[in-house]
């Protein structure tokens, strides 16, 4: 059996590497427009050939998705139309569009929606790690909507990741990862922009930057081509928790500029609630 | 020599497990009001002993003040009062207002003001660990104000942890610390508070969380009887950055929301020089 990777960066070059590890499949074939990490792809050896869409479509069985949202809201329809009992599985971070733009498709049930709540900050294939996905979680998206056998054939595929799987509706989905994952980016964007704006005053302000600066800001780091289109896709739910997370800084900004301190000592401490959740 | 840490949670307790892997002091004493920590301090062998305030003045060479900032404001000018040839140093993330509040003591030659620039979100004395410091920054603020052989003293202690150094002014000092270390605790505070208010109405949403929210949003679990004192003491910086910050975020929210995609991919595009900055 050979898979094709639509799309060779840091998500779909770290599947290369990965099922490279395992006894999947025969071969790995990658697809991709920009010819340097063609070449890179190859050398990194994340996949063990290049072909075009169109032929890597009748080489696969197969065929998995990494491209940023917009292209894969363009493709996925095209290439639905010259499948026959190939699967497709796209790895978006935006699922409710997609969704949408082939829900009365023909060929429907040979597409499994997926979404893999794995990352790094950075991007292009020699960002690519093999355990990029473990012990990751990886969601499906109306997963009932998928044939039986296609669905089985992407869950072997997350597998070879080892991954954990959940299962949730397109709302709940796209809701969820504006509020866990999308707004993560949006504060480190507007952070940076903060901090950068200020050191041209202020020229030695990034050396006292430690590691808690570090953390809440490594995620500007992140492609613009990868996070514009989720930002575009995901809009609506977006903007709600945007607005909502300008509010709660807006209320931290009052309880100081009133000089509030046990307000300002009560919302920290309930957002000390969050150490139930993360470690 | 013997040295005195007042205040052992997470910052004076990683001073005292590291000193006692060097030969730099007989003797460690500890100064905590809060019983639990006394014995804690005493089993983790953060400290040798629990000695009162006044007997560590008279004790010990070096007195470290690691207490919340407002208690340094309170504490140092007693301490001051007391002192003949022994060495103060503090650590507190705050420099204007504990500077002024000494500015003329008699005895001002015997502080040394400064700052690591290390920490991590946990506290108390079982958050404390050894390596801490090495390799991160200590600043001085003020230094010129420090008697030279109190200055050398102080600098001998950062040494043992193994820390780089750098000199500010106060102004500077503040100012900095509210653009790198401050802000970012604020902006996971709300970070916390927007996705906890979430999940009253979405019970799965921390399920997708990944390691982008984690950085994000770990130092929501920073303690807020450390850092409203900070925010107090730096309101003014605080406040300026946060605004600036609300700014940043309601930029990104307008663009998104006027649909302005090629400005919002601008904006992103720029915040990626942060690149430069943290590895």
């Amino acid at each position: 059996m050979n898979i094709a990777i639509v799309g060779i960066g840091l998500i779909g070059g770290s599947i290369g590497i990965r099922l490279k590890e395992t006894n999947f499949c025969d071969k790995i074939i990658g697809v991709e427009k920009n010819e340097a990490n063609q070449k890179k792809a190859l050398q990194l050896g994340l996949v063990d050939e290049i072909q075009t869409l169109e032929e890597a479509i009748q080489s696969a069985k197969i065929i998995v998705l990494t491209v940023p949202v917009d292209v894969i809201m363009q493709l996925l329809p095209k290439i639905l139309d010259q499948v026959t009992d190939q699967v497709i599985i796209d790895m978006g971070s935006t699922k409710t569009n997609i969704l949408q733009a082939i829900a009365e498709h023909p060929k429907r049930g040979r597409y499994v929606a997926a979404h893999p709540m794995a990352g790094t900050e950075y991007s292009g294939p020699e960002a690519a790690i093999p355990d990029l996905f473990k012990d990751k979680v990886m969601v499906y998206v109306e997963a009932f909507k998928s044939d039986e056998d296609a669905f089985e054939l992407a869950d072997a595929l997350t597998e070879q990741l080892e991954m954990k799987t959940t299962f949730m509706n397109t709302e709940e989905h796209d809701e969820h990862t504006a509020y866990v994952s999308h707004i993560s980016h949006l504060t480190s964007f507007a952070l940076a922009l903060t901090v950068l704006e200020k050191e041209k005053s202020q020229g030695r302000i990034f050396e006292l930057a430690g590691s808690g600066f570090q953390s809440t800001v490594r995620l500007a780091k992140s492609s613009p081509d990868m996070w514009v289109p989720i930002f575009k896709q995901n809009r609506t739910n977006v903007l709600e928790v945007l607005e909502e997370h300008i509010k709660q800084l807006q209320n931290l900004y009052d309880k100081l500029e009133e000089e509030d301190y046990s307000g300002l000592h009560k919302l920290i401490k309930k957002s000390n609630k969050i150490k139930r959740i993360i470690k």
